[in-house]
């Protein structure tokens, strides 16, 4: 294919080249016409001087895909540094109706406008600024795959449709399954602890589903969860794990997309490369000295200390993320440990990332006696159950010390791109209203 | 952390080291007495002659979770070319309960045994045989992602929850979806098209589920989909695409897997750098003068027929794979495109690999007008549905040509291990009566 793309245009200076695309915008001045193109890899402005070629657009709209053969000429103040001269136009396909949304402007993203926004999606993403957020999520898949593979994880594929729910059972899908009941996963959790037991290092990065009833900023029934789980480590490999991974992440949207960011008012997250670790109760003590309001004793963060301590750290150590350590046992699930020493707390950390937690990471308990006892005491389950037998059959015949944590895409791409809300950083959002497009 | 992964034993000869692993072997022959010990890397052998060494594994099974140091000794007898002597072992988990199944050995992948095989999935993927699969299915979606990364598609995610269902209504998972109906994806077919209009280039690899009421060797109600779809190409470049990555996916398979895909049989497959094309009439033509057997007319491959021709090309064109072309015009989906010369044929080539369907690849109808028609005509749709607006959307504001395939990992997986069900091929298989583990 003779085609040439638009990021290439203007290392064709003076020569006769082929472009194709999207007719993206124009501004007909009469003499002076101007078309912007659009392909995958970006836009090429056009002048048409000859009423014979603009002639050929008359009656079409944004949208009409185009070949246009021209001369490059360089010009600093064209999109990529160059603009076709002397062109000849050849509609392709011709796009009749005018767009119900301007291609040319992204849509906006305020709350009350975000319905319109996914509504509009599939012409929505057209928008250049629109589409890099999207670009930058590819980006995020990738770097994070890359980062496991080079650990050597293995990339698994559990399944989603389940027999039983296997964690709470009040958010769970039910679909009919040739007469009997399945559910859809909520998490790969017990199928990536096992896999741990054949692979010791495993991630998966596939949808997961929560029947969640709110329509809230914070949660979809669908998203994308990004799996990680391995043996033979104790809490302090997973935070380096964890450090490792947002630094990296970070590091290379930023030095891909640093324009894109911008346009969307992101700031370069400060990243400590080991992310501090503070214990809840240090946080509650600290919060409620600096704001009179006091949490001493609370079993959780509430949201607003989530954003109080981030900003905390920001400030004092540098760092726009934080792990929060020393978590009480008495919240935690069945199959999270323990801490060795102290009884009281368990072997978990959740990482805070501009105000709110992406990601919690948790060892989990191995020894098989203790799981069939926390199964039966936290979770008033029956290890004889379809849904539980084969992650303690597992434990049964020989697990090592493991721990893993499950992040949300979409979650991690919307809090480096500085979204209010996490469907924006969908591409089609799901939750208890939307089901379209 | 100081631990040797067993890979790199051999590298440490005459050394003091520590590894860790799972006990997957031993034989106790009194004074000698051998362990295998398994971490994700690989096996070592261990040479125990000390009894208050052997002592410590007395009434522990295989699975228990050992760390032993020892000196590097090396021996190409043993696996990795080095055992380890002088050990001190140290018990980490024990496994006091003896497995059900050998882990030392693959579990049997007769047909009438397959059921044995998924039910003691758990323990049975810790043999490293069987583990192999997995590894490769995992290169298989690495070297996948690489060569449409480098043709700068971009990766997409696309809801698997959907309103209603967009192709095919009969086998299609509906579920309770807070008092309306949802259905799962069968296809990102219709987003991966609308995105063509975004990224011009875009692929998915992820779950889709078909409510396949029929226990076959070829069939599973949740799958992993890798689909890819490209704007501005013809029928000829999605050849090309096909071609190139059948090729690579073979290429980097056999290169880094050879020993594992000959444990199981497997032989390396002929294919051709470009992959033959042959027609339908003419696969008809020669299996009926070859066989006796007339399948003059028909508008679809036997399989008797799919199998014939690939041992045909296999023979005569040194290729176990070949495009089957020019499918009437008559069997097309509606979003499939007619050869523009020629109405009675569609623009639809058909990959079969070692005598089966690997997929099918489609121009689509990209002109509005047309695609509307043909929605009605042979799906008697209607372009206001909500299912069927989105796509119709992109085609009313612009789209290029385009096309794409799907194929599912597993399939691809099972015809280069030479596998006879699609199962063996999937970690945790789910058809009609399979909903566990």
């Amino acid at each position: 294919m003779e085609r040439v793309l638009h990021t290439d245009v203007s290392s064709h200076a003076g020569e006769t080249i082929t472009i194709t695309g999207w007719l993206h915008k124009k501004r007909l001045l009469g003499g002076l016409n101007f078309l912007s193109v659009r392909d995958r890899s970006g836009v090429t402005q056009i002048l048409v001087e000859k009423g014979d070629e603009i002639e050929k657009l008359r009656g079409l709209q944004i949208g009409t895909i185009l070949s246009i053969t021209g001369t490059v000429v360089p010009d600093e103040r064209a999109p990529g540094g160059a603009e076709l001269h002397d062109v000849t136009l050849d509609v392709q396909v011709p796009v009749l109706e005018e767009s119900p949304i301007e291609i040319d402007k992204p849509l906006s993203h305020k709350p009350e406008h975000l319905d319109t926004l996914f509504e509009n999606r599939v012409l929505g993403l057209r928008n250049l600024q629109e589409r890099a957020v999207f670009e930058i999520q590819a980006l995020i898949t990738r770097t994070v795959r890359a980062y496991l593979d080079e650990l050597s994880f293995t990339e698994i594929r559990t399944p989603k449709l389940l027999a039983e729910a296997t964690e709470g059972g009040a958010e769970v899908f039910k679909l009919d399954y040739f007469g009997k009941t399945a559910t859809l996963a909520q998490s790969p959790q017990f199928y990536k602890q096992m896999m741990v037991g054949v692979f010791e290092r495993v991630y998966e990065i596939a949808p997961v589903y929560r029947a969640e009833p709110s329509a809230t900023t914070r949660h979809m029934t669908e998203y994308i969860s990004i799996d990680a789980e391995l043996g033979f480590i104790d809490l302090a490999d997973l935070r380096t794990l964890l450090s490792g991974l947002l630094n990296r992440v970070v590091n290379d949207v930023w030095s891909s997309y640093e324009p894109e960011l911008k346009r969307w008012n992101a700031t370069r997250p400060l990243l400590a490369e080991e992310i501090p670790v503070i214990s809840m109760a240090e946080i509650h003590e600290r919060y409620t000295k600096a704001t009179g309001t006091s949490t001493i004793g609370e079993k959780d963060l509430r949201p607003d200390e989530e954003r109080w301590i981030c900003d905390y750290t920001k400030k004092n150590l540098g760092s726009e993320a934080v792990f929060v350590s020393e978590w009480p046992a008495s919240e935690m699930k069945f199959y999270h440990k323990k801490n060795e020493q102290n009884g009281e707390i368990a072997d978990r950390v959740d990482l805070l990332f501009r105000g709110v937690e992406i990601t919690t990471g948790s060892m989990r308990e191995n020894r098989y006696d203790i799981v069939v006892d926390q199964l039966q005491a936290l979770a008033h389950g029956d290890p004889s159950d379809a849904g539980f037998a084969p992650l303690l059959g597992a434990m049964k015949y020989g697990m090592p010390p493991h721990g893993g944590f499950g992040m949300g895409l979409e979650r991690l791409t919307q809090k480096i791109l500085g979204f209010n809300n996490v469907k924006e950083a969908s591409l089609f959002p799901r939750d208890i209203n939307r089901l379209t497009p």
